[in-house]
């Protein structure tokens, strides 16, 4: 076995024993570990800066776009930013020991289902910093034992973020393991992780681009909540309100175009198409977005560019969208269908019985009505705060928050019942 | 590809339309197809014994035991009771389209959680004709599709419980491939289930022996849904009574030994076992049960043989029970955490306190005070059946009823919010 294999299971047996002693320490001590682990990242600004710079020179010598280095750098606004989130998950409702449900059976038995931790996460995730804290955050709120796994290019500066992070464990009398980092870049402790660890990750969560999260989801052997892509629509139905149709359209594709709700594809009824898309193409425009549409499309705002079948799949994840001419409500959901990732998908009208109908057909995490796709998010559904968004069927299907991070057990209460 | 590969590759590809098919048929025509159904196997009854017998002989030909041939066995009152199951599936409330949280943003975004099917599950089982009406039943009552694959041994039995099923969802108009069966015995079909025929399975249920259920959990691609082991603990704690830990003790190890709730280890507080363990012995030796303890306690039932190491994590299944002398709560919950399978856990004591402290302490699917590991069962719960108990920490844990079987979607109604 290699040198990495056993210091990852090593990980993974430490993380196995935090996660008990975390189970057995009182809830308060994860909210005062919380505050203080919030504090201890204001405190530690000057060594988290020191170390981004050094993650940062090192990106930049090693040519990486602006892009790239703006989302890996931090300064003393980003830190506090982040100092403020991780304090925020300390005021969230602690989701543990909760009664999910509770009934009697005939016999006298008191069911109850309790919501319990998971138990060790893993959470693999490149460039952002910010992630170590607050994806360490929630899994502490929810009782779970964090190992991160940043990318190579933040590594600095995560590993500067968990120190102060354990800081705020330690004085709150819990363990040190309950946050663990994996401090080399060596991409065999990635396959490690994927392998479970032998039996002691419980989740894998991914977060990141597409060929990490690809990766994960076809080498994990443990279960993993994420998604591969946001192939999001929104759907102009002909009872649309005009002007509802512009701003949503706007802000749907427009507000962040890298975020995974942003919408990729917009879906406009012929029967309104002459009154609805020409001032939407036009308002998407004038922001700087390039429009692909098919011919009926192209017919109507002769501006854009003709979209290739390879239009309706790609996450564009820039100011590119693609527009398409549907007979109806009947072909947008079976375009949606075909083509959408399961993600965030929202019809505009003012038809109450055409909302219903799209809300009921479309089998996507998240259906909307009259509202932006990039509402896709945990903090915006009042969460307070998101590890990420999962695609998932099983376990969470959307944004995931302290409160789906946790499991449950049944409690069964009895007075010396046998069973027949 | 091979043949078996493609074939299997095909019946993924049915599932999936079907599941489509499912989600746009009314709920009504789910509830008439498991009526139908029901009424379908009542009919079918002749042709069900036949097949049964076709299997016996083959079974009594390759010389199985008598107690697998009585568990591959139908009978006509065996059959009444699997159609009586499915109609009474028939009568459980939907589960599907339901409002599991309702919330409003600041913003006003109304915000839904609704409940959805998963879509295709593929249920892995042995020698139990009758799971192939169960399952079938309660995934059509979930609104999921069932491919199903039988051991070699009940194959002709569950064909023709499955043929009856079938005219069961014509008659309700929904497509036939709701439940497919896998008609060939070829190991082969089961290792491409395993892959997730190529993203249409969702999820995975073995069902049956532990290497069965350890082969799918190491091999399967796709998620599952299961328990190795239901190596049960019952403790009889300081403060029991003794007149129920007698009972007690006897019904959750006798009622009957081979399911997964009996009551494999009994734990004993050493400050009441001489008060308590005697009569739990003399009650268990003269149900026919072995037992096996550890030094102190053979020395308060000499008639004791010795447990071995070994003896603290078997699964017996038969009529043997392991008894432990503990030094207290503490080391009853610590005996569990090691040796146990998180399946099922019982305290009985009349010290409210140390109940609390127990089912807080235990992290299994299910903990119980003062009642009968034997509860361990999704009709106990009031699940209305249930698919098989599992002892995942995502998705479900516990019995795994209708209602488990079960995703969700969020629902977003907006009046043209915008995200800043």
């Amino acid at each position: 076995m290699s040198d990495i294999h056993a210091q990852m299971l090593d990980m993974g047996r430490r993380a196995r024993m935090a996660a008990q002693a975390l189970r057995d320490a009182p809830a308060q001590a994860r909210t005062d570990a919380l505050i203080a682990a919030a504090q201890a990242l204001t405190a530690a600004s000057a060594d988290i800066l020191a170390a981004n710079l050094r993650d940062v020179d090192r990106a930049r010598a090693a040519g990486l776009s602006e892009a790239l280095i703006d989302r890996l750098s931090l300064t003393p606004a980003r830190i506090e930013a982040v100092a403020a989130a991780v304090a925020e998950v300390a005021t969230l409702p602690d989701p543990l020991g909760r009664e999910l449900a509770r009934w009697e059976r005939p016999n006298g038995l008191d069911i109850a289902r309790v919501s319990t931790p998971i138990g060790v996460l893993a959470i693999i995730y490149e460039s952002r910093p910010n992630v170590t804290a607050d994806a360490a955050a929630l899994c502490l709120r929810s009782g779970n034992v964090a190992i991160l796994r940043c990318g190579s290019d933040c590594l600095e500066s995560s590993l500067a973020i968990h120190a102060a992070m354990t800081r705020g464990l330690i004085s709150a009398g819990l363990p040190a393991d309950a946050i663990q980092i994996v401090a080399t870049p060596d991409r065999a402790a990635v396959g490690a992780l994927l392998t479970g660890l032998e039996g002691t990750v419980d989740l894998l969560i991914p977060r990141g681009g597409k060929s990490l999260v690809a990766r994960v989801q076809a080498e994990a052997r443990v279960p993993v909540l994420g998604h591969l892509e946001g192939l999001c629509h929104t759907y102009l139905h002909a009872a649309a309100d005009a002007d509802m149709a512009v701003a949503l359209s706007l802000n749907a594709k427009m507000r962040r175009v890298s975020v995974c709700g942003a919408t990729e594809t917009l879906l406009v009824d012929a029967e309104a198409a002459k009154r609805l898309l020409p001032p939407v193409a036009q308002a998407l425009s004038a922001a700087g977005c390039a429009l692909r549409g098919d011919a009926a499309a192209m017919a109507l705002v002769p501006e854009m560019t003709e979209a290739e079948e390879a239009d309706w799949t790609t996450e564009y994840l820039a100011p590119i969208l693609a527009v398409r001419i549907v007979s109806g409500l009947d072909e947008a959901v079976d375009h949606i269908r075909r083509h959408g990732s399961g993600h965030t998908e929202c019809i505009v009208t003012e038809d109450a019985a055409a909302a219903a109908r799209f809300l009921n057909a479309v089998d996507s995490a998240i259906v909307m009505w009259n509202a932006s796709t990039q509402f896709a998010d945990g903090g915006e559904f009042g969460f307070g705060g998101e590890i990420g968004i999962s695609t998932s069927r099983l376990h969470a299907r959307g944004p995931v928050g302290a409160e789906q991070l946790t499991s449950y057990k049944y409690v069964v209460r009895g007075t010396g019942q046998t069973r027949p």
